[in-house]
């Protein structure tokens, strides 16, 4: 169970951090909220020190030829360190979901049913640029009463390093146990580690992009909650008003490109009469069409579109955009295309909304909404660890009750079948 | 999404299951319904071809000197058959889960939030002997609005192929769409296409002996539910009642030795002054006793258990048998042994009780009541698809809420971030 040969990497901080997940695993709700609000007080006091690390990252990215959307991911600032604090509070006003009684009954027989919310356990986080996720894993782990092993990049490691070092201290002074989170080093060989740590990690979660959530996909024994992969799409239907229209297409794509939430594919009905108006905004807002013919006609500029723009995750200012004859079609492309991530329409007819809505099968169906609302903190969840672009367990945003399995608690009185 | 290049085995089949799947998905209760009846009706009237069918299977596994507890699971009689039509009249009284709003909300900025229950898609389902799972399954699936992809043991196969032929006939008379369960051929290489049709079906959910289930975990590509490997435990306190302690301890064992929710180890506080009599009372029933020191001394005819007999499932009688010194040292021994499934206490202590229950990180933990109770017909879900092992998506018996996912729907007014 707790066999740590061939973890040369990861074992002995994958064998602290089980422990402490059993500690974890009965602490009072008290205990864990007095921890989250010491360890947001510690990152606010000590953002100096995770500045100046910060910067040395974002530095040597910057050096490496990093793209700015990457570099823009790995940046943190003052109001950023802020801002994950001011998450790790928000999860104090939360309710613990563990204890919970997700349903209960008394059966024929009088047996007692009682299905109970208990920690994961071991929960691995596997994440890219973004230092942020350090802390709100820590922190949801922690409110959910599951231990944390996190994989962050190399790029962010000396950031990761200096957030871990304050929230470890702060967290362990307020009563949580040695272990409760911890960082693995960013070696490509710790992520094969994590993936074989049956026994010892109860579920691996992959923030990033496609090849490492390809690779988690296919090596993990452990299992994997996917996250994160987001070709999004937004659909302008024939009913739709022309400036919901352009501003729920304009705010997909530009309002912050560098996130999976954000729109990729434009798809708009053959019969709406301001699609020049709508590209014409979108150009002037400094995004870059790639179209199909029709799309070319309405708009000079716009570069033609290939396959490869359908199945692109731009993560900038780029957009592709394609004419569609009508919804089925658009519904056709989307599930060809889709990461199962977030789709949108823009329309005011109800038979067109419910049909896109039944039709798309998406962790989120957007309608007459910017796509950048699929987000845990936007959905009144709190901070969240990704967002599932899978069936299982847990689609979309992963709050605290994603966090979670339960038990069934039965209680007789010498029953027998 | 849909390649079936490297499936030669599977691939027709999984493309006819994935294309019913979409009609599936919205298909109305009533439809679903009517073709649950159907079935159930066509399986007792065909009951004869089926046992026909089902006695050359019997036969052939007899001759290959298969042992008698898996020629159990496989035998059918006219009473059995009728049992998994019944199963399938039951499921017409379930609740569609399809629909469901899980939750909702109208968030401050005015946006409605709303979380809705989706089919899963495909589900595929691996398993032994058991060719009950065949009509199970494919009612399970066909209410929670899921085609199902099923691949039976090459011993069933002859029984399978008879069922899924009165299942297919009487399912597309009542309305269902050609491919809404398929019969994959028996072959070692179907399981591994399979776990690899990543695309193609949405969830494998094995259910079968260990090396089946490692396999799975081992080779899957498709996202995984882990079901049914039982090394369940009593554990019988100092403060149990003789009485309930007699009678839920050779329920647990004796019941039906070769199901995953019998007990394979009795733990017994050393304190319990009728040990003597509670192996008296096993032995009696023809249960085979191994032993630490302890139980020997308590009764003649005790052989010595190993590690082997506290780590092996034997659905057989025979049972492990080890006198603790105090409850910790029974949750040491359950966390070191136990796969998870379900663990008993007989005790009325209250303080036991807790202890045992928060202690134990299993499925199904069982107070005062047999080991047999946990079981999806039982707790009152209908009949079950399996019992999960694993803490991920959906923990004990899956009834048709675990065969389903979510997708939230939000809905603005041109709202944007």
């Amino acid at each position: 169970m707790s066999d740590i040969s061939g973890l040369p990497l990861i074992g002995a901080a994958a064998l602290r951090v089980k422990a402490a997940s059993r500690v974890l695993r009965t602490l009072p709700t008290d205990t864990k909220d007095a921890a989250l609000t010491a360890m947001a007080e510690a990152l606010v006091e000590r953002t100096d020190e995770i500045l100046t690390a910060n910067a040395a990252d974002v530095a040597a990215a910057r050096a490496d030829g990093t793209p700015e959307a990457i570099v823009d991911r790995l940046r943190l600032d003052a109001g950023r360190v802020a801002g994950v604090a001011e998450a790790l509070r928000q999860l104090v006003a939360l309710p613990d979901p563990v204890g919970d009684v997700v349903r209960g009954s008394r059966l024929a027989n009088g047996l007692e049913l009682k299905q109970v919310r208990v920690p994961l356990g071991v929960v691995g986080i596997i994440y890219e640029a973004r230092p942020n996720v350090t802390v709100d894993a820590a922190g949801l782990c922690l409110k959910s009463g599951n231990a944390a092993l996190l994989r962050g990049s190399a790029s962010a490691f000396g950031t990761n390093t200096a957030l871990l070092a304050v929230l470890a201290e702060a967290g362990e002074k307020a009563g949580l146990p040695a272990g409760f989170v911890e960082l693995l080093p960013a070696d490509r060989a710790s992520v094969g580690e994590l993936l074989n740590a049956r026994g010892l990690v109860d579920v691996v979660i992959p923030r990033g992009g496609a090849s490492l959530i390809q690779r988690v996909v296919r090596e993990s024994r452990v299992p994997v909650i996917e996250t994160g992969e987001g070709n999004c799409h937004v659909y302008v239907d024939a009913s739709a008003d022309p400036e919901i229209a352009e501003a729920v297409v304009l705010n997909s794509k530009t309002h912050r490109v560098s996130v999976c939430n954000s729109a990729e594919t434009l798809l708009v009905h053959r019969d709406v009469p301001f699609l020049p108006r709508l590209l014409a905004a979108l150009a002037d807002a400094g995004v870059a069409l790639h179209g199909d013919d029709a799309a070319r006609s309405a708009h000079d500029g716009v570069v033609p579109a290939t396959d490869e723009d359908w199945g692109t995750e731009y993560l900038s200012m780029d957009m592709a955009v394609r004419v569609v004859d009508d919804l089925p079609q658009a519904l056709d492309h989307i599930a060809r295309w889709s990461t199962g991530h977030t789709e949108a329409i823009v329309a005011d007819s109800a038979r067109a909304i419910a049909e896109f809505t039944a039709g798309v099968d998406a962790a989120a169906v957007l309608v007459n909404a910017s796509t950048r609302f699929t987000d845990g903190g936007e959905f009144g969840f709190g901070a969240e660890i990704g967002i599932s672009t899978q069936k299982l367990h847990a689609r979309g945003p992963l709050g605290l009750p994603e966090l979670t399995s339960t038990t069934y608690v039965v209680t007789g009185s010498g029953h027998t079948r």
